[in-house]
């Protein structure tokens, strides 16, 4: 038995042409250009790419992109004062703070300052209880929105299922948990402090993991048949490797995502879904 | 083998007494009486026998009491209007809006216009998603609260333990999931679509139970030597009754809290708590 391996890439690549089409409706009729904004502090070079990669997906899909930058011995204040600039400015939608902002900066303080209707990356804790509370409108952070985007897509049924999230973090873990649990999934959030993670694992009929430990599960830790979700993806010798054993865990699960090609290239096309939420909401104001 | 009866109403005695020392403590330095407000609007009697279970409690603390009253067929506008002026009157520290609102009214939209700083319900998307991520200041709903502060003056060990909460209401069963998750439990959310929601409840060292039907949980549901936590309060022809069965569970689980008398009773005493941090802050401002 081989799983069946959901191509990201390719559902990805049709969404960002839907998403185009709709782009272009949204401008002709109302004259405004979805945009969006990131701000970055410093010249961290994994940032540097991150807002390249995002400038890149703009420009396919017809979103316009800002770059407002600030020096690495910029203040919390000056942050501050730049974010709120933003979210005054009407001509832009989204906004987005690179990771990560130099030490002597506080991330949540500055991101409490972020306007929660311009949150398009779902990091305002407006919008994680909006979504916790099912309270729309909110935006869902771009990792676990496409990954349930990608499993639905490909027509798993969710209802009763047990679903296994690994990993509790506030960007991918918990939000996925909440989508999966609005979907009625029977939903367990396993982490580091987990006892016996692996047959924890092999309870699910989904299973999700984002912990970002390259090959981490194996295919004992999976139930014949599962669903994986492989959110992890971590720059290796041996390439870009997601938090699953790809090989051993194909051999056993009924479907998983791949990395390269799963999860990741579904967050980008999300991202640019929220901007144009955010522009549609901006223009009904 | 008969499960130790986790004593809510003889801790919350002793908290009271403890908050009220500390609440006049309080007041002789600041000048200020911690007050709560309450909305009521008609005269529902559920919501009229709750208004004045408060009252007391409050009186008995030496929180102060106010009851703003609209006739049942008052709009949503004039609701909000009250609402906000309870918002901006600085002698109020904590607001809760009362159960069951007229049909006509819109209780998640009303509770938008809530001052998240006197949310001491934690009601509040705001609250929910401060919780949810872990970013203080933020309120904690009251029974969730009060459940775990009984678990913990028992002296329970949360971390790498199997929980499982039955129920996903935003009042009671997702804040508990995440307040096991903080204190790093493995947690899973069962509900009404779970299949074979006894063995799944079968799996927790720690059950926490919150779906209002009375006597559900059976002690054949119950890993021997677990930690059951009722949030159940059903008013039967047999009494009041909590959604476990009470003997047939004691004789297996290790620990349970009893209905009547367990998360009840902490339930009054968490909400005044939490009317005092709010009172703290606004002092703090």
């Amino acid at each position: 038995m081989s799983a069946r391996l959901l191509d990201g890439a390719g559902l990805a690549r049709q969404l960002k042409a839907e998403l185009k089409a709709e782009i272009e409706a949204f401008v002709a009729a109302h004259g405004v250009t979805p945009t969006l904004a990131v701000l970055q502090v410093g010249d961290d070079e994994a940032a540097s790419g991150y807002a390249r990669a995002i400038a890149r997906t703009c420009k396919g899909v017809g979103v316009a992109f800002r770059a407002e930058t600030l020096p690495g011995e910029a203040s919390q204040a000056q942050a501050v004062e730049t974010l709120q600039a933003l979210n005054r400015d009407p001509q832009v939608h989204g906004i987005m703070v690179l990771e990560p902002l130099p030490a002597a900066l506080d991330l949540d303080a500055l991101l409490d300052h972020l306007d929660p209707a311009k949150d398009v990356d779902g990091v305002h804790p407006l919008n994680a209880g909006r979504l916790a509370t099912q309270r729309p409108p909110f935006f869902v952070p771009a990792t676990p929105a496409g990954g349930i985007r990608l499993l639905e897509e490909a027509g798993v049924d969710f209802q009763g299922k047990e679903a296994v999230v690994v990993g509790r973090s506030n960007i991918v873990g918990k939000p996925m948990a909440m989508l999966l649990l609005h979907r009625h999934c029977t939903v367990t959030v396993a982490h580091s402090r987990t006892v016996d993670l692996p047959a924890v694992c092999r309870r699910a009929d989904i299973l999700c993991v984002a912990v970002g430990r390259p090959e981490m599960v194996t295919g004992d830790w999976v139930k014949p048949g599962a669903v994986v979700v492989d959110f992890g993806t971590t720059y290796t010798d041996a390439g870009l490797k997601g938090d699953c054993h790809q090989e051993s865990v194909a051999a056993v699960a009924g479907m998983m995502t791949p990395v390269p090609g799963g999860t990741g290239p579904m967050t980008n096309v999300q991202l640019m879904t929220n901007v144009l939420q955010a522009a549609r909401q901006a223009v009904a104001r």
